[in-house]
C-alpha cells in the first residue's frame, strides 16, 4: 500500500448505545427519549453527516445484545449464532476456543434428591472462586472442563475436547422446587456432551457439598452453593478474525458488560479495563471516553459500547432514559474537545445494538437510528439525531452485517471488487 | 408465556387491495387512483402511523397474485413456488397434500381427431359437476385422480402416488384449431406425471365423449364437454404452516378469489365465507367488513383481500379505479368505527400484492404503497396515503416477504435472537 493511501486511511470510532432505539413516549409529549433529550453534540455530528434507519440483524427479528454486536462487527447472526454460553465464558476472559462448548452457569443449592432450593445458592458473594478452583481442570472422558466464576453466583463452563456440539438442553431447572434437569440430546451429535455435562453434573454436587466453603456457610445459616446448574450451551463461531475480515484492521473495545465483552474478545478485538465502568447508571463515562481516546492512539478501530440507556427501556424509565442520553452526548462532546484535530482522521459512527422501547420493557425489533460522520464525507439534510429524523436520512434502511463495510468503505480500508 | 407478555401482544389485520398500485394517470391529472381518490380513513391511519414502499418479490419482478400473497404470507416464491395447480386446487376446497401434483384444466370440446374446436366447451355453466363425479376417483398405475369442477367451464385436478413432479408441460394447447397435447415432461422427474397426465386425458374423452350430460348438450346444439384439458402443473410447497412459522399465530383470510384462497389453504389459515362476496366491483365489502370484524374476534391474524381494484386496472379504468379504492377506504373507515375499543389492541396493515398500472393492464414490478399503523409505534412525516407519499415513509423499501416479521415483530409477537 502506498503512503498516500495510508494517509487517507482514517480511523473508525463506533459507539453503541444499548437498547438507545425507543417508540414515543406519552410521558415525553410522545416523543422517544433520544429525540426528548438535549443532545446538541450527536446532532452536530448528524447536522455535519449523515443518518439513517438499520434493521440491525433482519426486519422484525428482535435482537440480543450478543447476536446484535456480532452483527455490528460484521458476522451474520442467522449464520454464526448457536447460542449464548461462548460468549458468556468469553466475557469472563478466558479463551473460548474452536470446538468448545461453553454454558452460563449458577451455583445453586439442592437436597439430597437433588431439588433445587435456591436458584442463586443464597446470592453467594465470596468463596465462589475456592469452589470454581475445586472444578476446574477436571477431566471426564477426553474432555478437559474449564470452570470459572463470575459476578456473584453466576460462573462458566466450557468443555474442550474431541466430538462435543452445542445441541444439549439445560441442567438448570429455571425454577425453584424442580429437580436438576438430565441435559438431553437436541440432536445426535449432541449425545457425548449431554452425556459428559450430565457427569459434571454429578461430581460438581459431590465435591461442593462437602466443600469447606459450603461447610462454613451452612455453619453461618446460609444456604450452600452445592450445585452448579449450566444452560445456554453455545460454541463459538468458526469464522475468520475481525482483523482478517476487514484487511488488517486493529480493533479494540470499550465495553459495559460482560456478555458483549465476550463477543468483542470471539471476534478478536482487544478489551480496555476502565475504572469505574459498571454497565449501570452510575458507570463513569469519563473514564470510559479517556479510554476510548488512549484506545484510538493505539488502535484503527474502537467500539465503545455503553449499558445504561438499556437498563431504562427494560425499567419503563422514558425520563431516565433520556437524561441518561444526555449524559451520553455530554461524553461525546467531551470526546470531541479532546479529540482536538484527531478528530478529522475519524469516522464516527452512533447507533445501538437494538431499540428496548419503555413500553415493551423489552428488546424490541423497531430499527434504530444511526448517524454517521467524518470529514469531507457526504451530508444529508437531517438536523437531529433522532428515530423519526433518522427515517429521511441518506443512509436509508441499512442492515447490521453491513455496518462495518460501510464504515471501513468510508474509512478507506474496504474492499474494491474488479478493476 | 408471561400473562404481562400475552397483554403486549397486539392482533393483525391486513388488508390487501388487489393489483391497487398504479402509475399517474392522464385522466386523473397525472395522480394514481389511490391519490386521486379522497381517502380520508386511510390517510388518517398513515398520518398517525407509517408508510413505506414493497417489492412484494424483489425489485423488478411482476407478481402474480398467487406469488405475491405467498411472499406477504412470509413464503419466498423465489423458493418455493412451481406453479399455479395446487392454489387453484386449494381454492376450490380440495386438500391438497405434500407430494401432490395439482392442475388447473378447462372442460373444453375436441373432434375426434382430439382437435380443439372449443376451449370453454361452449361456456358449459352446468352438469359438469356430473361429468366431474364420473372422472374423479379414477386410478392410473398407483396414481390416484382427485377431479373437481369449479366456476362454469374451469376444474381443478390432482394427482396423488409416489414418485410424481410438477415439471411436466401443458395438455391444454391455448388455442382452437390446435391438436391436445401430448404432455412432456420438462425434466426427467417429470416422466411419471406426464405419462400418467396424458392418459388421464384419453380416458376423460373416452369418458366425457358418451357421458349423458354431453348427449344431452349434443341433443340441444350446444358443444360438448368432452375432455380435460389441464394445464398450470404445480405442487403445494414442502413448508411450515404459517401458525408454526410466526409463534402460534392463528390466522384466517376472508378473500375474493379462489387463487388467493388456494394459498391461502395451502399457508394453513382459516378461509372465512362471506356471503355476497363475489371478487368484483359489485362485491359487498359490508359484509366482509363484518367478517373481518368477527374473524378477529377469535384469530390473532386476519387478511382481508379485495379484489375489485386489479379488474379496474386490467380494464384501464382508472376513474372507476378510483372510485372503488374511495368505496375501500369507506370500508376502512366502517371496520375502524365498528372496532372501537378493539382497534388499540391491533397493528392494522393495508397495501397491495402488486400494482396493476391503468396504462399497462396487467400486473408491474412497480412496488406498492404500504401503511403501518398501531397504538403506540413510531410515526412518520407522511400524511397521506399514496405511491409518491410513500416513497418518503419510514418503513423505506421492504420486501414482501419480511412483510409478516415486520408485523408480528410490531405487534409482540415476532423472533428474539439472542440473549
Amino acid at each position: 500500500m502506498a503512503v498516500d493511501d495510508m494517509a487517507r486511511m482514517k480511523n473508525i470510532l463506533l459507539v453503541i448505545c444499548d437498547g438507545m432505539g425507543d417508540r414515543p413516549c406519552p410521558e415525553l409529549d410522545n416523543l422517544t427519549p433520544l429525540e426528548a433529550a438535549s443532545t446538541p453534540n450527536m446532532d452536530s455530528l448528524v447536522k455535519n453527516g449523515q443518518s439513517g434507519l438499520m434493521n440491525v440483524i433482519a426486519p422484525g427479528i428482535a435482537p440480543g445484545s450478543d447476536t446484535a454486536h456480532l452483527a455490528l462487527l460484521g458476522y451474520d447472526p442467522l449464520k454464526v449464532y448457536s447460542g449464548r454460553g461462548a460468549y458468556e465464558a468469553a466475557g469472563t476472559g478466558l479463551n473460548v476456543q474452536k470446538g468448545d462448548v461453553a454454558f452460563r452457569c449458577n451455583f445453586g443449592t439442592v437436597d439430597e434428591e437433588l431439588k433445587v432450593t435456591d436458584r442463586r445458592a443464597g446470592r453467594i458473594s465470596s468463596g465462589t472462586d475456592e469452589l470454581a478452583a475445586a472444578l476446574n481442570g477436571m477431566k471426564i472422558e477426553d474432555v478437559e472442563v474449564v470452570f470459572k466464576e463470575a459476578v456473584e453466583h453466576r460462573a462458566v463452563l466450557i468443555l474442550r475436547g474431541p466430538g462435543l456440539s452445542a445441541d444439549v438442553g439445560d441442567v438448570d431447572p429455571h425454577e425453584v422446587g424442580a429437580m436438576i434437569l438430565t441435559s438431553k440430546p437436541l440432536k445426535p451429535a449432541g449425545e457425548k456432551t449431554a452425556r459428559i455435562l450430565n457427569e459434571f453434573t454429578k461430581r460438581s454436587y459431590e465435591i461442593l457439598n462437602e466443600h469447606e466453603v459450603n461447610k462454613k456457610r451452612r455453619d453461618e445459616g446460609k444456604a450452600p452453593a452445592n450445585i452448579v446448574m449450566a444452560r445456554g450451551a453455545g460454541s463459538p463461531p468458526d469464522v475468520p478474525q475481525f482483523s482478517e475480515k476487514f484487511n488488517g484492521l486493529k480493533g479494540a473495545a470499550v465495553v459495559g458488560i460482560s456478555l458483549v465483552e465476550g463477543v468483542c474478545r470471539v471476534a478478536g478485538l482487544d478489551i480496555m479495563k476502565v475504572s469505574g465502568a459498571t454497565g449501570g447508571l452510575d458507570t463513569n463515562l469519563n473514564n470510559k471516553v479517556d479510554a476510548t481516546i488512549s484506545a484510538l492512539e493505539i488502535y484503527d478501530f474502537v467500539l465503545l459500547h455503553i449499558k445504561g440507556t438499556d437498563l431504562c427501556g427494560h425499567d419503563n424509565d422514558p425520563k431516565i432514559k433520556a437524561e441518561f442520553i444526555e449524559k451520553i452526548d455530554a461524553s461525546v462532546g467531551r470526546l470531541l474537545g479532546n479529540l482536538g484535530g484527531t478528530k478529522d482522521e475519524l469516522i464516527i459512527c452512533i447507533t445501538a445494538d437494538h431499540s428496548t422501547p419503555c413500553c415493551v420493557m423489552d428488546h424490541s425489533s423497531d430499527p434504530v437510528p444511526i448517524l454517521v460522520w467524518g470529514k469531507g464525507l457526504r451530508k444529508d439534510h437531517v438536523e437531529t439525531f433522532g428515530e423519526h429524523a433518522a427515517a429521511k436520512g441518506s443512509l436509508g434502511h441499512i442492515r447490521g452485517v453491513d455496518l462495518l463495510k460501510i464504515l471501513t468503505g468510508l474509512a478507506g480500508r474496504g474492499e474494491k471488487l474488479g478493476a
